[in-house]
């Protein structure tokens, strides 16, 4: 049934050269939505911040050349000429000899240039004594000084943060357009897999696959579609695998297709669009009898049943499409390098990944341990590992003692 | 109106004397809508997994004795007796010098011990020639020797991502039981503030605090609740505080918390609930005029109006203590050590936190360099910062070419 097994980067190739993950398109969403949205246009600025110039201090308006020479002990005096409000047009000018007073982000009044903070000053009636000279501009944000009118603030592709949604605010902004995000359908096959919430009938177990594989779409930036368990004939994958087509942008099975008597899933695929089956099988342990396909457009990945397999199987081949498909940067794992815990071997020939738990040393380094190695069906590796190293085609094992780079599936567990 | 001003410390232990942060309560919610939610109960197996004992690999049931002597040479040759179709009680046994057709995942069944891979196997018609050697319990999965029933799988705390849902599922629950997510009104103060998709009056600016803030709730595991703009009055702020209180957990306000003469917001909190401010001003830069009150049970931050102060404080104070009443754990800040581009000079007796931008130097070291010093009110210095360095209260300067450690506002940017 497989043909000669294709590399991992043979795979990719492949895939890669029949489909070109561009983002799927553009929707205008409120703003107070769009966190962790990516921004789908550069956004430049409609208007000067600040659009005025503003009061940086609370304090007196004046022209600076009326305070040159004050100090302390030499106080120079202003008339004073009225009150500035903030968030509100100046309804006074300053001339020579005046002080306006005014507060933190309030409009500079005509005539004035400088501002002298409230506590270099005295006010007595209408007398204000000012104990220290001001530069011209001192104390004064400039309109347009933070960002300039048809400057582009923020550039397409960025994720959008607290940050990045203020500073769309600051424009006066209330929507935000962003890139759709990619619609993915999961499905479980087998006959041995059951819906959990369901009574579990001797030779069943309950399916695992389709939960973790849609959040792991959540984890990737899509929207999972979940669709369940659907039993592995071919009648019923066609129905099941066409409903997937027509609702999502992308779809991930798993279960069903290993080399067994009732595998249907590439025949299946084979039959339902152009060109069909792309790649089946690929040199990598676990992962051998993962199937790719392109249908009329549409990419779907077969993975394998195994938890840990099918995990493993979709962050190398699905994540990074559906990142792609969301307008997202594919995001590089996070590393740490370690020292194995024990010898660890690969299978001839495939290029092995060994799920691994992190320990720390006595140095404050990291040991990778094995999790549940030869136990590829296991649940709780998933649970365990904190990530997997690699170990290449061309070499039988990884040594104890030996330095390896671990692949960590999330950032978080060791920080 | 401000007491001496509290260091940052002191500012964090009087808000935990008066408010120790707790899980706000338990929800159920479907097991596919958990992504990211915290795990409110320890969850022990209720089966064993696998439920019962399964093969590992496709091939033939069979007694192991049956094939002691087996080899390539020399095949051992059982009698064929059935088929073990998977997600099935199997229908037959295997009796001495039998064997039976298994896949992938099929139950064992009576009378087997050890499962023959398929590969090194022939069949001729009620014949099968074993090629190989098995050992008692070889390629068999036992019952419980994944998860064991009663064991605990999931602690109280952990977030629940891809794997650990899968693990959920595997033990067939639907459902998980999690922590609340607290409830944050956000608001922002001010005459000068205008809501983003209003026409701008001039000297006014539009609010960024409210928007930036709100997904800086959601970055921390809490709902942001959007309260909008209010104005600096005592009795708009008193309406929409105990608005804001009697819908959410936690409220955060900005502006207004600066010593000019439209600052109400102490005197406002400390009409609406017992104890009143307990926190009113902190000895750090920016952020100096932050209150914190707590009204009857309920904290509110009154956050400075700035909006890199605003972010800043809110992470200095509010994030963790919403982290804890999500049940999370306080998430330390990722750092990275750099050499700073320039001297970077602190205020006065106030801790200070200088917002910088990282770069690459030449031999793959970070270089810090400071965004738009000099300018606090400016928004872009949001955008453009990747992390701030702390500069303590008994040092001037942090000089050129010091290391020092910068702490990351996401760590996303650098990966």
């Amino acid at each position: 049934m497989f043909r000669e097994l294709l590399t991992l980067e043979k795979a990719k190739r492949i895939i890669l050269k029949h489909f070109k993950p561009q983002p799927l398109g553009v929707e205008e969403i409120p703003l107070l939505e769009a966190y962790n949205r990516v921004l789908a246009e550069d956004v430049t600025a409609s208007l000067n911040i600040p659009p005025f110039n503003r009061s940086t201090v609370d304090g007196y308006a004046v022209k600076a050349e009326d305070t040159f020479g004050a100090d302390e002990n030499k106080p120079i005096k202003l008339r004073f000429c009225g009150i500035v409000d903030v968030g509100e047009t100046p309804k006074i000018a300053v001339t020579r000899g005046g002080a306006a007073e005014i507060v933190t982000g309030a409009p500079i009044p005509k005539g004035a240039d400088a501002v002298v903070m409230v506590e270099q000053t005295e006010r007595k009636d209408n007398e204000v004594y000012v104990y220290s000279a001001v530069a011209k501009d001192e104390n004064i944000m400039k309109e347009g000084a933070d960002i300039q009118k048809g400057e582009t603030v923020l550039k397409t592709g960025i994720l959008l943060g607290s940050r990045e949604i203020g500073v769309l605010a600051a424009l006066g902004l209330t929507k935000a357009k962003v890139y759709k995000i990619p619609r993915v359908a999961v499905l479980s096959t087998g006959a041995e897999v059951a819906e959990p919430g369901t009574k579990l009938a001797l030779g069943k177990i309950y399916d695992i696959n389709a939960y973790s594989l849609s959040t792991a779409v959540l984890e990737s930036g899509g929207k999972p579609i979940y669709l369940g368990v659907f039993p592995d004939n071919m009648t019923e994958m066609q129905k099941a695998l066409k409903h997937a087509l027509a609702s999502a942008d992308i779809v991930i099975t798993s279960g069903g297709v290993s080399v067994g008597p009732k595998d249907v899933t590439p025949k299946t695929l084979n039959s339902l669009g152009k060109p069909g089956a792309i790649v089946c099988g690929i040199a990598i342990k676990p992962g051998k009898p993962t199937t790719v396909a392109l249908l009329d457009g549409k990419l779907v990945f077969s993975l394998p049943g195994h938890p840990t397999s099918a995990l493993l199987v979709f962050h190398l081949l699905a994540r990074p499409i559906i990142q792609m498909l969301a307008g997202r940067k594919v995001e590089k794992t996070l590393t740490v390098k370690a020292s194995a815990s024990m010898r660890m071997f690969s299978a001839k020939g495939r290029r092995t990944f060994v799920m691994v738990k992190l320990k720390r040393d006595e140095i404050g380094g990291f040991v990778a341990e094995p999790v549940a190695s030869g136990q590829s069906g296991a649940i709780t590796t998933l649970a365990k590992a904190d990530g997997f190293i690699e170990i290449s085609e061309n070499r039988q094992f990884v040594d104890a003692g030996e330095e390896v780079t671990v692949q960590l599936l999330s950032a978080r567990q060791l920080f």
